[in-house]
């Protein structure tokens, strides 16, 4: 809810919010028999004191517009507005059908705080902040940019001139051959598991993923009907012998791998563990998806090379993605695979969205091409170290073994173990109060009593204040 | 497949061909056991004499990389190449599971050939031609964009000075009230299809859509399990009676509608029928589904008034879009609905592709507040006015009595009639071999003999030609 009260007006609050309410109700936004939000909820949305909306809301039962019972909320009436005062749709019932699930109350509740926080820190965001994004650079690409003459012509699997620059861009970076005839470019990653979870795999049929792992954040995997199993990570990634076992007992049909600075543990699948891995899968034909989005963003002197560099066989399906190197909202990302499951998943995509706008992939095509990348990834290897550091030390001075974590070698996270019994659901509450938000690890699968925090979403001088705020959470929980 | 043979290079091209294919074989793109293209396909594809490629896949064979059995083709050795050379995965069991459907093989067939096509001609693609697409006004706006600081902030419903410029768009152009809070930012008219199927909708729930429709194209009804029921369409739209009809018999869950210059017939909804639609969904509960690519593509004094501005209990949910009118590369679509509703598409989408990119929503954003953008839409009325004349003209003098249809007063597409048994599927292939491409009215659900001809596509001056091409299809068949 975007909308906000303007205090400069002579209008006083209540009539301001009213008019909002009534004008909502008129277009059908808030349909006959809906709800409204709760007198707290919207008192904290617009930052009014609670009384004004309850005023607010006398005068619109007043008016007739809603109707109020004691604990089931306030309701705009049936009977009053519109054309069609017989009848209306039932939308709860479509809102909670659906083969799709939502995602979990907990994100949800992060992500609406997130939203309308002011003067707060935010540790749960997986992005980079704005000034890590290379604004001025994109912005001189796009006052420079050629429009292609062939605007309209668009290929299901993408920009062909950026398919290419991605070939060339996973050799060099990543060791990785393909053609761009075996690259499809999707909305970033997430787009590629959604296709991957609805073409190729059933209900019913069994995955294993990393645990704890971000895959499980995703309901995506709940709605496609997939059983899930775990695989637990050490400081050394997955135990490829866990596969087997997993497979005996369920038949695992998918393998999903987050190899290089795993999310949210920061673990790094060794060069031995990696190759077993690739055998296992092999021998099994067990294909595996290797989600690769940040291990160019290395603390390291070496990076580490993908699994995919490896494979010659196929049976890798390599996302990779440039959320995490550019910034997410240019939305751009990519499947590297066997000719055929590009084919198949380009063909359903066609459906679901029809593809990808030009704009972003020319930005990017330009970007990824321009001796600017090589520097930009840089100075953000070199911004990402700082703030490592300040947060390492900064959870040392102030949490010293109240929290215990691996300093990271590589990413944008912490997962930082709370030495003691905390629960979740009250840690996330109390943050709220607090206006400090960070994941907790249970939306990851993990147990209770541990938390991923960003360090590339603030900058440097602002993480010592917010772990502070993430102390006195501990404090006083 | 893009890569191309260089007829220039002194090496001969069996030998860069062979190069091609090894090098796609032990990059894994080729898995081992997969199948090759057929050798006739690949002469095609590549536009090399077939015994080109039959010398290709002999030294293949040859080398032991690929196997060749008499009646099932060219596959991959599976003990040849990788270090893995024990195993592999059955994808071509991965790529036949799943629950998306692929698209209808006449589709994909006539996408294809679209690709690979040399000196034909288009009239079943349903996009603007590139000298429709506004790109001189495009490259303006992108070199004086002024980026916005706050570039990481993206809202799960889109852009906010977007939908705040769509929430005005709407009401100037389309008589909709509503505010930004109830817009959602789409990937195109097509994802907003998508979402509402997924999840709004159970598999086995009936809904109803026009007979023929679009929507029946699009397999994502299949994919989502729904029973699909036809409205069938007369030259006012279609009756709203059968609803009635259709719900008795099956419990209809939501219907969908294409009111103005329905695609593909350019029946208009009375308005007459218009309002009892209305009140039939509002009686019964059933939501209808608004999709309005093209009303503003108006031949006609004055444009039709979408039945989503009559609405005032939230019973519609509208889609509208950018790609009929500035350009489908744009991807900009969006969806108007209950506030409810809007919210819980959201959180689906954060799921499914985590949202749109910025910039073509920053164009779009620009674009449509600017004094340009009427002045837009008036040239392109203009010249489909032109283009639309000319194919009627040319259809009538021509083919005369061979064919029937309705001038449309808008929109993209003459629906035509051929006033003889024909095959749909032999209809298609030999405008194939004749390099004239066209939808069949069975990929929309009618009965043979329809076809769909997109005026929009062909320059003026290609018209004449490309319907001669279609009459001498006809005469072959």
């Amino acid at each position: 809810m975007e909308w906000k009260v303007n205090r400069d007006d002579d209008k006083p609050l209540y009539q301001q919010i009213y008019e909002y309410i009534e004008e909502k109700i008129s277009y059908g936004e808030y349909p006959p028999g809906s709800l409204l939000p709760s007198e707290r909820k919207l008192a904290q949305q617009l930052n009014v004191n609670r009384m004004t909306i309850a005023h607010v809301y006398d005068e619109l039962q007043a008016s007739g517009l809603v109707e109020r019972k004691k604990g089931s909320g306030t309701r705009v009436s049936s009977h009053k507005w519109g054309i069609l005062p017989k009848g209306v749709t039932n939308w709860r019932r479509y809102i909670e059908g659906g083969s799709f699930i939502p995602s979990y109350p907990l994100i949800r509740r992060i992500r609406g705080e997130a939203k309308i926080m002011e003067n707060g820190f935010n540790l749960a965001n997986g992005k980079l902040s704005s000034d890590l994004f290379p604004t001025e650079y994109l912005q001189s690409v796009l006052s420079k940019q050629p429009f292609p003459n062939d605007l309209e012509y668009e290929h299901s699997q993408g920009l062909l001139s950026l398919r290419e620059t991605i070939a060339n861009y996973v050799k060099e970076y990543h060791q990785i051959h393909t053609t761009s005839s075996s690259v499809l470019i999707t909305s970033g990653a997430q787009q590629a598991l959604h296709l991957i979870t609805q073409c190729l795999l059933n209900p019913g049929d069994a995955v294993a993923i990393e645990a704890p792992s971000y895959c499980y954040s995703l309901p995506l995997f709940q709605s496609a009907g997939l059983r899930i199993f775990g695989l637990p990570v050490d400081a050394n990634g997955i135990n490829p012998d866990d596969i087997l076992t997993l497979h005996e007992k369920h038949k695992i049909r998918m393998i999903f791998l987050n190899p290089t600075y795993h999310s949210p543990t920061g673990a790094i699948l060794s060069e031995t563990r990696r190759k077993k891995v690739l055998e296992i899968s092999a021998e099994l034909g067990i294909p595996i998806v290797e989600d690769d989005p940040v291990s160019l963003l290395t603390f390291e002197d070496e990076q580490h090379m993908p699994m995919k560099s490896l494979d010659r066989s196929g049976n890798v399906l390599y996302v990779g993605s440039l959320s995490k190197v550019i910034g997410s909202s240019l939305r751009i990302g990519w499947l590297i695979g066997p000719q055929s499951v590009i084919n198949r998943l380009a063909d359903a995509r066609e459906q679901i969205d029809f593809g990808l706008s030009v704009f972003p992939q020319m930005i990017a095509n330009q970007f990824l091409q321009s001796p600017e990348y090589p520097r930009h990834l840089d100075f953000l290897r070199y911004e990402l170290v700082e703030r490592r550091n300040e947060m390492v030390t900064v959870l040392h001075e102030i949490l010293g073994n109240k929290v215990a974590f691996t300093v990271p070698k590589g990413g944008l996270f912490i997962w930082c173990k709370i030495n003691r019994d905390v629960d979740d659901q009250k840690l996330v509450d109390e943050g709220i109060k607090h206006k400090i938000l960070f994941m907790p690890g249970s939306v990851y699968g993990s147990p209770n009593g541990y938390v991923r925090l960003t360090f590339a979403h603030l900058k440097k001088e602002s993480i010592r204040e917010a772990v502070s705020r993430f102390a006195e959470v501990l404090e006083q929980i």
